[in-house]
């Protein structure tokens, strides 16, 4: 993309705090982003002078235009501290667009507002490899969150008001105000219900054609309290409201039920926005989605509540990505953030489909996958590209010597504590150990049939003899390349050898994608693949799981796609694990279903879907600059 | 506003249903709407291609351009069906901007998106007076409410966690960890803990020279949990929620808590954000919102836990009114909408003052005031004037036959349930009988200083006969003028008349405008000041009430405008009570405060914060239709 409106950045060192540094930046105005993919103001709606959303109809329009090279980046087994993926792939981005001359889009997912005012900060990435203005990135965005938000409690309220009324009417009354006789006397069923009454077997389409058997199986959800899936979401660290009981007020009559809130990007809603391929096909996703079972065992979904369609006007505006800009001025698309291990961690088709559409043939998306590669790019490859129909022609597996440090032995890495001696000084033997984590990485990533590009992440105590055991490694292991990048530091200048062998490996690329499973096999089937991937010898079902594993197969979902849900600091559930563990039998607590998104979750350990806030959140140092109106302590 | 862009709108008979209407129209570019208010780019933020944020620096670019006319809509005691204040409203502003070519700018609420799929529908006025989208105004429209619930529960999550935290660390492991040392081993207080400091008396400013007992004082806050009166708040109606027990989570070691959620706009942030007047102001407000009492009886403000700068950076997007149009193409600030009970009701003071200098001298601004003229036109003078400084030179009161007859003894009227006969039929004995209820809000109103316009909503079955009985006692109980109106029939055209009355009432206004009661009365004074304004002939306390009015005052608050939460549906605290009785006793169950708004809440009978849903809410007609992207079933 050689371009007027490139930025060379000014660097400094060291390298000044993350919002100095996007501060320090003019953001470009969107429509001349826009304007260098080939948008034109038909494409897209401004969100202030630095967002847009794409609209989907862009698909259209581009429809025999060929698809540019697509990249995932996963990562080896993290450390706490995290090990820069997010700005790898920004810092790339910028190597590609400033500084090769190539058409590039980054795909990323919209973090969740939450963490940004708890411990964790923002979420652009860092240094000289950022998304700005990096405010509004980590903030509201564009507001899909909010509506993810809306729409999930929307279906939480649906349903307890609806089990609040079934119990205190009868089934005709029940009948008589689901379809009432409008002013001239007649009555019609809304269209959502003839949903259900397909789903039933009922192919009467007057209200009063039903028999009174018909009248109860159609008013009456008979929903069982106890099935009940579906929790009520925040966008807030509201470790207080993990575990409550609702419907303790005088009016409610007596009918409490415990549930519990969780964080709004862990809703099944933003599953089903990142999975989504279309509107319709959202407005499907969103209508099928279970919420229970009915007493006698049926999945009742949204559409059997009739808010199916309520729930896609909410989500309208949030099906289009939206566009924003690195520090060097490439383009951004961010969009989705479902959780990392219930759901499948990784932004949405949609976003991937326009850039890739959008960069053409020649161009690159590069798109990241949440956590280490046995998470983000094992669920990237079997659920997202399954449901995309894309290929990647590249897979990069970020690694920085600290964490393989930490897997060949090192002491433990602690999140808000100091970095033990071995990670700021030299120990080459240690990096050679650890790299069995990175090799057992590249060669998971390799079996999906991809080249496979390793990123080491340079930090400014790493020695070029620890770097040259990392590359020799990856090499043995069965990497395309293996390419040190220091863009934190340099912005795009650092990366432009990744981007390189990028280049390279997309263009050698020639195997078809192989999946590591089919749908077609059984639930434990599939999860004896993954876990066999991971290096597990076997696995063991909780009676909880079995009967779980039971319903779902009886329900007629078992052809759908398994998402694990694992710690992603070890390939085993054991997050001390470290390395790559073998012969370990992984333990199937529990098993569940987002049936709109499209996949079957099983729970390996217990995971936390909403975060606390400790005793001094990061909230104490942010406030607005009253006179200029900027956003100070966002880190 | 003598315009290219006027439309004239073709109407039908009768009149077709609000969606279809809505959709009819072709929305002008907001841009082009924003050019004829001579607001160029720099001045608005683009949302999508039909709603824009007009900053707030406008008002700086502005400061020497006089304000235009500035007139508030209120209405008799409504019926339970609504008297058409919005669209009165609305076709006001279509009748002056497309018509009568003035210069004018709508100000209305935004609406709760709750509401719209439980029974109520829709907020943009109705038949050819109306907002367009009128999906966009009803849904997400900018956030902002949104931001108000994230940053509401925020708030919410940092007050539990804060207890949680002091409940199991010393003073001095709280304060080291509020104030960490930095990796140069040195501490130091954030910004928003010197407010702190100030507060307790304390000039110190280095963290290591507080005494033990100022370590305490400083870290340990003390909150009574009994005493919080901050709830959590969502934008859906969800009555389940209206009584829940939290922290029931085993991590949160049994320190659970009985509290509950409010509906969004039930916030004091939305109160906040309807009364400030500039970015530094809300910065204060929202610090200074008070959320419980500490174990000693202080009042614990958000910036005592650290997160006032946390809720502005939310809110900071928040601030900026949000420009829309009529169906004539007139210009529309949508901002704010606080509860119109346990709040003011009224939109914004910063889209009024914006609107004030767009429109310039000789031009209008129309902003509405919620539900009848004794709650929402009274706290429109006494809280939102007062803060604002505004006045206002014309008062509208709405009426309709239906009301009027229903003061004069006319039978119950029910939403839902068809409409007595006394309703449709001529009947000009119980419409003078049901003026008394007019003339009572007149009276009130004019005693403001302000010229009252007296707005007769006509509807279809209303006789020439009934309507000249109203304006006969309109003018007789003091009216500037009283003119029918068919604006929901034809749109501006059918306001006209009133738009000419409103005209002269503004060019002869000349009293000054006279409060009610003076700030510096005491709380019992003001109340009761209010109470004989309502036609009371006294005010009872209830033990509560009295406890809490000692309270505010010994803490500082007395000198704050006061906020009655009361029904809409009498004068008195009686729905039952129409007309305009007198000689009632008024009882307050409670009192309560919004310190950051700036207002005491007495309470007078039982206010809901949370609505619920019926059997059949109006989500069952609502849908996208995937091909064309329309929303469909909103009413």
């Amino acid at each position: 993309m050689p371009s007027l409106t490139i930025r060379r950045l000014d660097v400094a060192s060291p390298v000044p705090a993350d919002i100095d540094i996007a501060n320090s930046v003019e953001p470009l105005p969107i429509v001349d982003i826009a304007a260098e993919l080939g948008l034109g103001p038909e494409h897209y709606d401004l969100y202030g002078k630095y967002k847009a959303k794409v609209l989907l109809s862009v698909l259209d329009d581009l429809k025999a235009q060929q698809d540019g090279y697509y990249v995932v980046v996963g990562g080896i087994t993290p450390t706490p501290l995290g090990e820069g993926k997010s700005t790898t792939t920004v810092g790339l981005c910028q190597a590609l667009g400033a500084f090769l001359d190539k058409k590039v889009v980054t795909c990323l997912r919209q973090p969740s507002q939450g963490p940004t005012f708890g411990i964790k900060g923002g979420a652009a990435g860092g240094g000289y490899s950022q998304v700005i203005p990096m405010d509004e990135f980590n903030l509201h965005l564009t507001g899909d969150i909010h509506a993810i938000t809306a729409a999930n409690n929307l279906l939480a309220a649906a349903i307890d008001t609806r089990i609040f009324h079934e119990n205190s009417q009868s089934d005709k009354a029940l009948f008589n105000r689901l379809c009432p006789a409008n002013k001239e006397g007649k009555r019609r069923f809304a269209n959502v219900m003839l949903k259900r009454l397909t789903k039933l077997g009922i192919s009467k389409t007057d209200p009063n054609e039903l028999t009174p058997d018909e009248v109860r199986r159609f008013a009456r959800l008979d929903i069982d309290p106890e099935s009940i899936t579906w929790r009520r979401v925040m966008d807030v660290n509201d470790r207080f409201l993990r575990k409550i009981t609702i419907g303790q007020g005088p009016e409610e009559k007596g009918m409490v039920r415990e549930t519990g809130f969780d964080i709004s990007v862990a809703s099944e809603i933003m599953a089903v926005l990142a999975l989504t391929t279309s509107l319709a096909d959202m407005r499907e996703r969103l209508g099928r989605m279970v919420i229970g079972n009915s007493k006698s065992g049926e999945p009742i979904t949204a559409d059997d509540l009739g808010v199916g369609g309520a729930l896609t006007v909410l989500m309208k505006d949030a099906i289009h990505p939206t566009l924003m800009q690195t520090l060097e001025g490439t383009p951004v698309l961010v969009h989705a953030g479902p959780f990392a291990n219930i759901a499948h961690g990784n932004s949405s088709i949609v976003a991937d489909k326009i850039a890739l559409k959008l960069v053409g043939k020649g161009g690159f998306v590069v798109t990241e996958a949440g956590f280490g590669a046995d998470i983000g790019t094992e669920k990237f490859m079997d659920i997202k590209c399954r449901y995309s129909g894309l290929v990647p022609q590249c897979a990069i597996i970020v690694a920085t010597i600290r964490a393989l440090k930490m897997h060949g032995g090192g002491p433990d890495v602690v999140a808000g504590k100091p970095l033990d001696h071995a990670y700021v000084s030299e120990n080459v033997a240690l990096v050679e150990a650890g790299c069995i984590n990175l090799a057992k990485h590249i060669a998971n990533t390799r079996s999906y049939g991809v080249n496979v590009v390793v990123a080491i992440n340079k930090f400014a105590s790493d020695t070029e003899a620890e770097m040259n055991a990392v590359r020799n490694a990856s090499m043995v292991a069965g990497a395309f390349d293996a390419v040190v990048c220091t863009h934190h530091a340099h912005g795009g200048k650092g990366a432009v050898e990744l981007g390189l062998a990028v280049q390279r490996a997309c263009e050698s690329q020639s195997e078809p994608l192989k999946f590591l499973y089919p749908l077609e096999s059984s639930i434990k089937e599939k999860i004896e693949s993954i876990a066999k991937f991971y290096g597990a010898s076997g696995v063991e079902y909780s009676e909880q799981a079995e009967k779980q594993i039971e319903m779902y197969t009886k329900q007629g979902f078992s052809n759908l796609p398994i998402c694990m849900a694992k710690t992603q600091y070890s390939f085993s559930h054991v997050p001390s694990m470290k390395g790559a563990p073998t012969g370990f039998v992984l333990p199937i607590r529990d098993v569940r279903a987002s049936i709109g998104a499209g996949f079957i979750y099983p729970l390996v350990g217990t995971m936390s879907t909403m975060p606390g806030l400790p005793t001094r959140p990061c909230f104490y140092e942010i406030d607005v600059d009253t006179a200029t109106g900027k956003v100070m302590g966002l880190s």
